[in-house]
């Protein structure tokens, strides 16, 4: 048994990683939150197999080479070194969702190889292990291992920083219907987004006032606080974007789909609809609203003649294998 | 003769004022620095007439009132105190272009209100002090009384807050084609923004920064340095924006049209068609370019869907009187 697949999620970060202390080992400038996604999902194959004479990495029918190869070879190697063998391996991995387009890929991609990697070669890490080990391929691939609501403690190196679970997927009937307005991959990659993230002259400014939203996020998080979690929601995905369109040189993640749902999503809080928007660094619009209100919303979002497709999330689990 | 008729132009800021030190007197945080608008123009007919009891104000051919009105009769107090008389006014004011929707429409009233109450009243005001009396009606109303190219000294109060020429209306061929992406008045005017301005966590850092690109503006534009002055442009009017969503409550004025813009603008760049883009308050977009590209860029502006219309404008002279 020399093989393993893992199937995991999606997640839309609440508090966003961006900017990085350490880009190799993925070390972020600060702690974030998220929520995983029950229906945006990467499913990988890890298959160590003597007749191979090379790694073949295999996404979405595609095989990799270049860079995109390089990131999944050093996550088998750390792997091969720590399970003392040396087998190559095939590598097959598929999402459901369209990839690099604000939807975190890599994280669902790179979670779902730390487990089917590792299970494949034989190891049993701990769940912070698994973390530490996604977060070496992309760095918010450590918080899709964890079931529900999770934060990743930023650390200052490889062995202090991981996540581990807020709350469990039940904790909270939160959905994330995201509103799909660009499916064509994305102009500036986030590894570009992170390299310049402190070249925005409010970078420092945005860490100084992390620590209280954070506090101010978890504890509306935790009691379920709607209004509050949304408007600390908005303010951090607008920051995002900020920083971004003030890096030096600017990256413009927003179009004109984007501004729409954002516009829509404010008349309708006015209108007693309650829902809130974030983003990752990318177009698609993450609405978040209530159980009860997702039908309604789901449809409305519908009639946006900018939007392309909805992908209705609710929590989701963590990682796992099949 | 109780009466005089004045024309003055919109302006377009390369350097936006956000922010009053003293919202009585429009004290602005920053110096800034704008362009006439050879098209967007208000007449405004100003007669002191005996036979009236109240001021009357008919602007766009509606009678104003309340608020409205009340800035109106504020400016005609000034000059009546002035000249030394008490006769009541009838103001008549029409724009060219649209209200309240980005383009600075009341920057071309109030500078021809100053001009024309001042002389219907036989006021003989030195250029200095009508731009002062321009600005008590609204702050960058001050930069409209210069021909060209304008500089708004914000000083620290009513004496020493007040614009000049930076160079004339043939120094630099720039055009400036307003695309019309919202008719509809903006949700929040420039007035609540202002007043909201120091509450984003970034207004000091930005105040902080303003020197140096304001210098580096001047000599961009002063030295024709086409390439730096649109970086410079772009940077600053994606800075007025940032301030606005993220103060507290947040203001969004950018739409879908907006973003659509500003996409094009980065493209037609990359293939070597040189345009930048800056707003003020409000959606719509102004695509600086050189007179030589403007036929090209208006004709491609006109292909976008968002685009309700295009106003074409040349450097433009300073309030006049007709």
């Amino acid at each position: 048994m020399n093989s393993a697949t893992a199937v995991s999620p999606a997640n839309i970060a609440f508090i966003k990683f961006w900017g990085k202390t350490d880009s190799n080992q993925n070390i972020p400038y600060n702690d974030s939150m998220s929520m995983n996604l029950s229906g945006c999902l990467t499913t990988t194959t890890v298959e160590f197999d003597p007749r191979l004479d090379d790694d073949r990495i295999v996404i979405n029918k595609f095989e990799a080479s270049g860079s995109g190869k390089q990131r999944v070879v050093r996550i088998l190697d750390i792997v091969r070194r720590e399970a003392g063998m040396g087998l190559k391996a095939k590598v097959e991995s598929a999402n459901n969702f369209p990839t690099a387009s604000g939807i975190a890929s890599s994280a669902a991609a790179f979670s779902a190889l730390a487990m089917a990697a590792s299970t494949a070669a034989g190891l049993t890490l701990s769940k912070r292990e698994l973390s530490r080990l996604a977060r070496l391929g992309s760095g918010s691939a450590c918080r899709s291992i964890f079931d529900g609501f999770v934060y990743w403690k930023g650390g200052k190196d490889d062995r202090t920083s991981y996540a581990y679970q807020l709350a469990p997927v039940t904790h909270w009937d939160l959905w994330d219907i995201v509103a799909v307005v660009a499916k064509e991959s994305k102009k500036a990659s986030s590894t570009q987004g992170h390299s310049v993230a402190t070249s925005s002259p409010y970078f420092r400014q945005r860490q100084r006032g992390l620590p209280l939203r954070i506090k101010q996020m978890k504890e509306a998080m935790l009691k379920k606080d709607f209004p509050k979690f949304g408007r600390l929601l908005e303010e951090e995905a607008v920051d995002l974007h900020v920083m971004a369109m003030t890096s030096r040189p600017p990256i413009f993640y927003w179009n004109s789909g984007t501004m729409e749902v954002m516009k829509k999503i404010r008349e309708w809080r006015e209108e007693g609809k309650e829902a809130y928007f974030t983003m990752d660094a990318g177009a698609n619009v993450h609405v978040i609203c209530r159980a009860k209100d997702e039908a309604e919303i789901n449809q409305r979002l519908g009639r946006i003649a900018g939007i392309e497709s909805t992908i209705v999330n609710k929590p989701g689990r963590g990682t796992w294998l099949i």
